[in-house]
């Protein structure tokens, strides 16, 4: 089945989420942040993504801005941060996340071949549209689908079914792009064609599904389509 | 509320998970476990729980078992273990992990008193009850529940209806323990009365319930009845 549409995770995979802890390190008030900032990017994340499976398994749904608010005072305590303005700042640089370097090229190219573009991401519209206009890739985008349209969080099928709702178009003529193993695999699970990006060198995950491309970043997805 | 019944989760709870790497280590055969073993047990759990929410969400249940064997095999290729002789020692020795050293007496306990003691599990039939033989603390359990009844894990509101199914007891009347501070918190939000074992010092986890009582171990259980 010939790719018509594109759709990309966006947290971990558009944009880099351990930049916020990174960023703020580096930063002359958050020096409390020196040591511990890899551990609370990798804390606050992994609890950013329990809580938003825990909460779709029980059927109490949030938005992410409240998850990562969440995920972020688990992983402060977790590692003795307890300066309110390391908080605040942190959370400040999560609506400004870097997009990794090669993200814009390849959006351009798939934009210039005549390819759907698109985010699906567990993130509320109000995060990614100030993610995507931060990085300046809007331009290269034909949507911005977020989770909150249908009040549960990836890999629920219902997550996954706002591409064809979106786009017209059925599910193996998607090629669905994230960084994130269990996405991935979620979204082959699914129906959609499915590249991994294995920035970390990880195991795959072992689900009800494989990915059925793995590669290191985003510059082989332009050859995938 | 009276508490009536006393309903315990079985991993890291009443049985020590940590212990069948720990233990493999030990052996001379398993020797590639030497320094790895902490991180093996720490991956093989978390993906173990992982795989479990993420299979709830998606709808594509599979039983615990299947899930400890994908749990581990991805920390062996994580920890670059590949001796299959280990890998089916560690699955061997999870069939008869040891209970805490307090659990049968709080048990024991709670029994004379004429609480309803039982387990409400992950784990499928076959693997608890090989880990209540081997622990002998079956004499001191009313019943073992296991969510392959259901069909879905925790912390679906399926899965803590056995309980009210099985004892006729209203929610209030229950006190439910457990280790992960996600099963707690999801008990307390379904409407059990909760104790959150927190043997590591953990955060609290921020999710949309917290328990009634955190304590360092089980000892303190038959107090707070």
């Amino acid at each position: 089945m010939t790719i018509t549409t594109c759709v990309f995770d966006a947290y971990g995979t558009l944009f880099d989420v351990t930049a916020a802890a990174q960023a703020a390190a580096a930063e002359p008030n958050h020096t409390d942040l020196a040591n511990v900032w890899p551990a609370i990017a990798r804390d606050w994340r992994a609890k950013q993504l329990e809580y938003s499976w825990l909460r779709a398994v029980a059927g109490r749904h949030c938005d992410f801005w409240q998850l990562t608010q969440d995920g972020l005072d688990w992983a402060l305590e977790a590692n003795h941060v307890t300066n309110p303005g390391t908080r605040a700042r942190l959370l400040e640089l999560y609506w400004e996340l870097p997009a990794y370097p090669e993200a814009p090229t390849i959006l351009e190219t798939l934009k210039s071949r005549g390819i759907n573009t698109a985010i699906l991401s567990n993130g509320s519209p109000a995060m990614l549209n100030a993610a995507v206009t931060s990085a300046k890739i809007g331009r290269f985008l034909d949507d911005t689908l977020s989770v909150e349209d249908v009040g549960v969080f990836k890999p629920s099928d219902r997550v996954y079914d706002m591409v064809g709702a979106r786009f017209g178009c059925v599910k193996d003529s998607v090629l669905f792009v994230s960084s994130n193993g269990w996405d991935a695999a979620g979204a082959a699970g699914y129906g959609f064609q499915t590249a991994w990006v294995n920035r970390a060198g990880a195991p795959v995950d072992r689900l009800y599904a494989a990915p059925h491309h793995v590669v290191s970043d985003l510059t082989a997805i332009p050859e995938l389509i």
